[in-house]
């Protein structure tokens, strides 16, 4: 038997790592990681922080895996259909780069982890990909997820938030969906993966009834956060999201859009 | 200065503890605790359980405030207005006596903590009723959020699960409003505070086409999974469902409903 945890750390805070994180951690044999790119320079410290401080003494091993470039082309499209065909295709080229390293680097008998941002639960892909990965695999390989402080958790906190309001409903979805306005039937809607800051060109209808809550490099130093009536606001988020980006080379931001944020 | 720290403290493992939460719950001087009667007395057993863990010293006071009842017929009714009108009334019951509570215990100076069941950001009314209850209190009052594990992200590690499909979104929503069906565009819905058992009852239509993952007393020694096609299982499940209710004398229950659960 081998067994592979995917073990969220967090959104960025190395305390949001809970207790079974860090014993699972503490397990591992062999620690997987993507490596994307200088950019998330910031990440990869954050990571190695991590684990130099779970596990001072070392005794693991650490493999690194280059990030499998995506169809950075066809990825801009706003065509939703379209966009899903390129992930999947990502996800399929990803899936033959994990095999080879999980078959080649994990011993019969050990425990590899993936360390992934945030919640494993939450739009990230480790556990799909490994589902395709370890299906038809030879030998007995068991997943074990380890759940995770998510950006999501990690904006409510940061802004003192309860996402829903009483008795009623949270939406969670991406910049692209929210690009024609947020649906009429749910007012508290938080957007992840929003590269091209929808909140800002929502119909002006929509934004006039609507509060945002943003935050960025969420548990971070570089922490960012704006809040207030989206209208009011959105020109400084757009301007403190720009800077922010072109200061640390990447961003990472997440945020909630609030109708009828006076109500309790 | 009085800081009252709101620790979210996972869904049910003591280990589901973040180091932040740990840290915070160290710097605490008073702990509170509201007493929500006998039917809890696991849940009871587990806070007690953390504070000798992180706290083995003392060193701090615990408060505890007997819970403030709902009025239980009309919760009961399935208006969605008129059972609003009902929560909000019992809040500010609660704020009253939480007022009390923080004014009388916690001196200048000093920090409190409510140790908060999953995230105080996800149905938890812990954030919003310290809005009430500081809003005109004396003196100066701060309030932090520490993010927890919730139950939503402990029922997806159990199961293994990433809630959302490929750039597509989750509704996180109540028992209550799937009565009459899911919405037509969400194919990821996590069901919170189903006393009810919803899911059973749904239109045949959309039950044929649903997956269902299903977990009780998460993260606990006792927890409880099912999954499978919602036509296949849902007899399973209410009958787990019945038998561990009158073994335990309560139930937490989440689950997950997905529609085209083959897709990837």
């Amino acid at each position: 038997m081998r067994t592979v945890l995917v073990i969220g750390i967090g959104a960025g805070d190395p305390d949001h790592m809970t207790l079974q994180a860090v014993a699972a951690l503490q397990r591992a044999d062999v620690v997987f990681v993507i490596d994307k790119g200088e950019a998330r320079d910031d990440l990869l410290a954050l990571r190695t922080q991590i684990l130099q401080r779970h596990r001072p003494d070392g005794g693991y091993r650490l493999v690194t895996a280059p990030e499998v470039d995506r169809d950075r082309g066809a990825e801009v499209a706003r065509d939703a259909g379209r966009y899903r065909d390129v992930v999947v295709d990502w996800q399929d080229r990803r899936a033959d780069l994990y095999r080879e390293m999980l078959t080649t680097e994990l011993a019969e008998g050990a425990t590899g982890a993936f360390l992934v941002w945030g919640d494993p639960s939450l739009y990230d892909g480790t556990l799909r990909l490994l589902d395709r990965v370890l299906d038809g695999i030879e030998g007995e390989w068991a997943v074990e997820s380890i759940a995770g402080i998510s950006s999501v958790a990690a904006l409510a906190a940061a802004h003192r938030l309860i996402l829903n309001r009483v008795g009623r409903p949270i939406l969670i979805t991406t910049g692209r969906r929210i690009a024609d306005g947020i649906p009429a039937d749910v007012d508290d809607v938080v957007v992840m993966l929003d590269g091209r800051t929808a909140f800002a060109t929502l119909p002006a209808q929509q934004r006039a009834e609507l509060h945002i809550y943003w935050g960025a490099y969420l548990g971070t130093p570089d922490e960012l956060l704006v809040a207030g009536p989206l209208d009011e606001v959105r020109e400084e988020i757009l301007a403190v999201r720009a800077a922010a980006r072109e200061r640390m080379g990447w961003i990472m931001d997440t945020y909630l859009l609030r109708r009828g944020a006076d109500e309790r």
